[in-house]
């Protein structure tokens, strides 16, 4: 395999597989030390993974939430960022085998974020949609789009209803935020835009295989968040489980069958694997196994952070919480730890810092367990507002977030209700 | 064909083919008429075509000249949209036949723009990027940051001046304004993302058959437009046609050659002409032929309005100007015709009035043939601005706009560098 193409050093050179929340970070805070920083993403933009869900119910544009690498470096001179897919790590010779060519390192930080697991049910996989990617996004947005401009041409009434509803898998974050999205969009936009169809056949049904929604938060956020999620007209089906779709009818554990032609796995995710390194995947088999100072089991020079890796602490048995808050932190700490190694001191422990989960189901309405306040309602929606407004990077995505939340507000109205491109059903997530 | 599902009326009824400035307008001028109002079109939004080249170049996201039909029709109640391609006209039976169905029509309104014209060079159709969509404006985006980032990973010299650099074919509005734009991108923008490109290797070159830049506009627009362009670095060729295009080499009229893997085809048009209309097409073949009401020669009830028609006038022996203030005059009056004859009261003769034109070069370059003014340079592109900013659809599109704007004057910087999805060279425009 060839080299690619790089700037010559004779400085240590740090690669880092992924653009995230984690790997964005590590690179950032290695500014002006002598190392020579690579990040490799299949995409030249990092994605605010948090809003996927508003882009796919057309409450901001794709371009809000995404935001170029090299914008973010632009006057970092030790920086240099390449479009490609890491196929292999080869560890014997400190190299990363990749779409584009083969990528020599010294320090080699995986950060890959993670992939979604369909837990083995292969109807699922071929006909569910995802929600990881700004493609994902659009590609959904268009399929909700396109079915109620479908409904309007069939008049047998089972098809239409099929056709209008819409089955979420899984009662986490994305799940309980996607579903109070589509409530909204059913409750104030839908009736405007499709006065011929009835609106009310429009069913939105969220499954949770645990007695309770956002199992992560504390109990009072799963209880408000159901009822608030009730308020907007999702019918939630707790201690359930998806056993089959097949495109057309879901199958569910309590025996039950729903009509709805899109489904949206949200239900399972696993650390998205780099060739080469699958003997440290642990028991689970889904994150990479970490010491306490990002080292991946095994292999001396290689790290893993954010979540595709999984550090075992007392207070985190399975690792820490899959969030944004966690991979920030680590890719801080990982860039502190480098900058020790290069001085031939010793890597510091990583120490997690709770930074509290907030999950918004609609207007005025959400759920925050914060270290200083646990609140549901008003309060919790302004919080969830303004520290996802703050977080955006990068000015022009901040107004542009701030008005179309700001006009929606307003208005009871989503703007961005585009088919840009058609989605065709194909099946088959990978 | 099956009926497509249409709410029932006894009220004539009004198809409009194509959801442009002109189809929009005369829908919605039929408001609280007795007449049923369809538009189809294959589109679910509205797009404002003049600022295509913004999407192209990264100064907009899609989502700022894009407006949902829905959304600007939700309070009127005697309008039915369909996302949907007309296939054929059937004169004899007032109907057209679609993709999803047949439709009855009382009156028929052809507003379907224009489709590029290549004028039979099959190998330039094949390689060539077109403008005409949002898609198209969207791949056009991707396939320059793709080459910028493709550029990167070779060393051979020659592949990479082609790969940077672009070849526009027509100097019109469309050429001169995309040509402004991307010099724009090479003097602020890319220099600062591809520090490891010669960027100076970048060439833009406008290529224009007729003796000046455009022709449609005043001699000083044309001459002033040409210096400003040269300024942003641009190659500007005149009295220069292009004879052959293999998607590498571009062979000019004058016996030159360019290096360029990037072309973009802004060179002419032609009427976006429905089967079964044909008959009506003038002697060029170009556009629909219609006398002073709007009445395509030869078929009774059926009225084209916008680029796809020509009114041969003594002040236009070829037509009105191809322009979104044009295609808007002729749908009021459009609309103000059917309530007319809707009273059996004789339809009235279209009177243009020239509102005038303007093309924006880029930061504080534009030039403006007004009714009022003729003026170059910062004025002009401020009264660009301006008028734009208004003309855009709907208070949300106009803020974020202009946030984007603002922001770009301001910073130097267009944000929207971003490839969404990568555009596959596959070659053949229709």
């Amino acid at each position: 395999m060839n080299q690619v193409n790089i700037p010559a050093t004779n400085k240590p050179v740090v690669v880092i597989i992924g653009g995230g929340f984690g790997g964005i970070e590590v690179a950032k805070k290695l500014r002006g030390q002598p190392v020579q920083v690579i990040i490799l993403d299949k995409h030249n933009y990092h994605t605010f993974q948090p809003l996927l869900y508003q882009v796919a119910t057309a409450g901001l544009e794709p371009d809000s939430i995404a935001y170029p690498v090299r914008k973010i470096f632009k006057k970092q001179k030790n920086f240099v960022f390449r479009v490609a897919e890491v196929l292999k790590i080869v560890h014997d010779i400190n190299c990363v085998q990749t779409s584009i060519g083969s990528i020599r390192y010294d320090f080699l930080v995986i950060s890959t974020g993670t992939k979604t697991n369909f837990f083995g049910l292969k109807d699922v996989q071929n006909n569910a949609m995802v929600l990881k990617t700004l493609p994902d996004a659009l590609n959904l947005r268009s399929l909700i789009l396109q079915n109620f401009e479908e409904t309007l041409l069939i008049t047998n009434l089972d098809d239409r209803d099929s056709l209008m509803s819409v089955v979420i898998v899984g009662g986490g974050p994305t799940g309980v935020e996607l579903a109070g999205a589509l409530g909204e969009l059913k409750r104030f936009v839908l009736p405007r835009d499709y006065p011929e169809l009835d609106i009310r056949k429009m069913q939105i049904h969220l499954i949770e295989r645990s007695p309770r929604l956002l199992p992560a938060m504390s109990a009072k956020a799963s209880s408000k968040s159901l009822q608030f999620l009730e308020k907007f007209g999702v019918q939630v089906w707790l201690d359930t489980a998806v056993e089959n779709y097949d495109g057309r009818k879901v199958a569910l554990s309590n025996g039950k069958m729903i009509n709805s032609q899109t489904m949206i796995w949200a239900a399972g995710v696993k650390g998205a694997i780099v060739e080469g390194i699958e003997d440290a995947l642990g028991e689970s088999g889904r994150r990479l196994q970490i010491n306490n100072t990002f080292n991946v089991v095994g292999h001396d020079n290689v790290y893993a952070i954010g979540d595709v890796a999984e550090m075992q602490t007392r207070a985190h048995p399975n690792g820490h919480p899959m969030l944004a808050s966690v991979a920030i932190q680590q890719g801080r700490h990982m860039a502190r730890n480098i900058r020790l190694m290069l001085k031939n001191k010793p890597a510091l422990p990583f120490v997690y810092k709770d930074k509290g989960s907030l999950a918004t189901i609609g207007r005025n309405k959400a759920v925050a367990d914060l270290p200083f306040i646990k609140t549901q309602g008003f309060l919790a929606w302004f919080l969830w507002i303004s520290i996802h407004i703050v977080a955006l990077v990068g000015f022009r995505n901040k107004l542009v977030a701030f008005v179309n939340w700001g006009w929606s507000y307003i208005t009871y109205d989503k703007g961005i209700r585009l088919i840009i491109r058609r989605f065709e059903k194909k099946g088959g997530n990978s």
